[in-house]
Formats: structure tokens, C-alpha cells, sequence
């Protein structure tokens, strides 16, 4: 099974939450889920932010396989470049259409 | 494909979200993105108002296709009726329902 | 049909929509809904504690075929057993491998 979690809130509470949910997929002990991407856009977009408290977090899931991909319209309305993401973050056009595409390729969807 | 944004808050910022992904998806440069919904319900209703800030943008994403769906039952406990809503919303007896009959016919979900 | 509710946030508005959503997939007229089922964790999970203020409303949903899951990860969290829950209430090893698999197994998703 595949599982992408979508953050896009400003709320830290919930970032954490999208973050923790993130770990508990991969930590699965019935090893059921083959796929964690998290779908990064508008105020979620904090979370990776390569100066923001989740970077270690980030990373960690990052070098054990969760895709994280991060929102390009987004970025660009808040003047960002890949430079001010956490390292290893990958980006897409639109999040909301990746978002789409993973589903239509079979993944659940979560919304922390 | 297609896509169901699932509109049911009344934080004015995940309301901008939702019609502002709305209107991304029918950006969408790469053009997989046949048909989008919205389906309202419960705070989320405010942002369809016939009286609310959001007006213009409802508008114009029911120009370019987009299928509003109003919720009746939330409508009911708000003692509203179509008039009160952006002249072209559609109602619908239960957003929920919907919402779970748009997934069933291969809609992914978003919920902003 | 099938849905899946995921109730994981703190905040009472959105717990009780969650709660209102489940009462409306059942009473729906048209009977397409075949099954609702709850998965809680993370913040929501104070909306089926035994001493909190919706116990009336999760114990009438789960007379009526609504099943309830909450989450063991966040119930250890938590130091919460299964007694600090709403009688009835089923507890799984973790919510967000639960919601993938009811998805995988064909449940819409809602996340109120």
C-alpha cells in the first residue's frame, strides 16, 4: 500500500502531527506500506523550510525513503527557491495536481 | 483525472486555500485535470455566500467549470436557502454523501 | 458504499463536525452508504474519552453500526487504556495504516 499525507496548513500542531503520521507509516510493524510521499503547499510549506525546527525530522524521514515534495506555485508566491528547503525536498508544479496524480495512481490520502 | 476539494471550514485562510487550489487545478499546464468539484458544508458554506468577500472568485471558477456543490443539510441548520448562495452553486441532500459518491466514481480528494 | 472519517484534530468544531458527518452518512435517504467507520488518533482522540462531553452522541453512532478505531500509537502517547474510552470503541495499532487500508479496501475518505 501507498500513502500520501498532504500538509499544507500553517498550524504547527498539525505539521507535527503530518510529520509523526509520516514516521508511523514507515515504522508499520505489519510492514503493509510500500510508499510514504508527503505533498508540501501554501502555509505548510514552513515545515521544510531548510532554517525551520522540523529539519532534523525532515531529514531523518528524507534517508528513510518518504518523497517529499514540495509546491512550486508556492514557492514562488512566497519568493522561495529549492535553496531555502531542507535538502533532498523535491519539487512539482502544483501540489494540488500531484496530490491528484498519486491518488489516481492508487495512493490513500491523508490530511493531518 | 479528477478532483473533489472538500470545503467544510470556517478558518477563513483554509477557505482562500481551497478556491485558490481550485483555480490550480484548472491551471494545470500539463492539462490532466478534466474536471474539478467543490462540494460545501458546514462553516465551510461562508465562503459561497451571496454576501461573502469571496464572491468574485466563486464567480469566475464557475465560469471556468468548476462545479460548486452546496450542502442542504447545512443549509437547513443555517436557515438558508439558494438565494443566499453565489448565483450557479449547485445543492446537493448531503455534502458528505457527495463527496464519498465523487471518490467512488474515481475522484481524488483534497480537503484544504 | 463505504467512507472513512479521520478525526485527528483537537479542536471541538472539528470534532463535532466529524461526529455530525457520521450521523448524516447513516441518515441518508438515498441508503447508498454501506458502512462509516471513525479512525481516531493524534488530538482527536479526546472526542471518545469515557469522561468527555460527546460520549452520548460516539455511544448512539456506534449503536446505529458506526465503528469507532482509535489509535494505540497515540493512546500510549497518551498513557491512555482502552477503559478512558466510550464503551464500543474498537483500538487499532495504528490510524494512519487503518485509513490506508480502508481505502485500499475501496472506503472514500472525509476529513472534517
Amino acid at each position: 500500500m501507498q500513502t500520501v499525507v498532504h500538509l499544507l496548513s500553517g498550524d504547527e500542531t498539525e505539521q507535527e502531527t503530518a510529520l509523526a503520521i509520516a514516521r508511523n507509516l514507515l515504522d508499520d510493524e505489519t510492514n503493509r506500506i510500500d510508499d510514504v510521499a508527503v505533498v508540501v503547499q501554501a502555509d505548510g510549506i514552513a515545515a521544510i523550510d531548510a532554517t525551520d525546527g522540523n529539519v532534523e525530522q525532515v531529514r531523518a524521514l528524507l534517508d528513510d525513503g518518504v518523497a517529499f515534495k514540495a509546491c512550486r506555485n508556492t514557492m514562488d508566491m512566497m519568493e522561495m527557491d529549492e535553496s531555502d528547503l531542507v535538502d533532498g525536498v523535491e519539487t512539482v508544479p502544483e501540489g494540488a495536481v500531484e496530490v491528484t496524480r498519486l491518488q489516481s495512481d492508487g495512493y490513500a490520502y491523508l490530511r493531518p
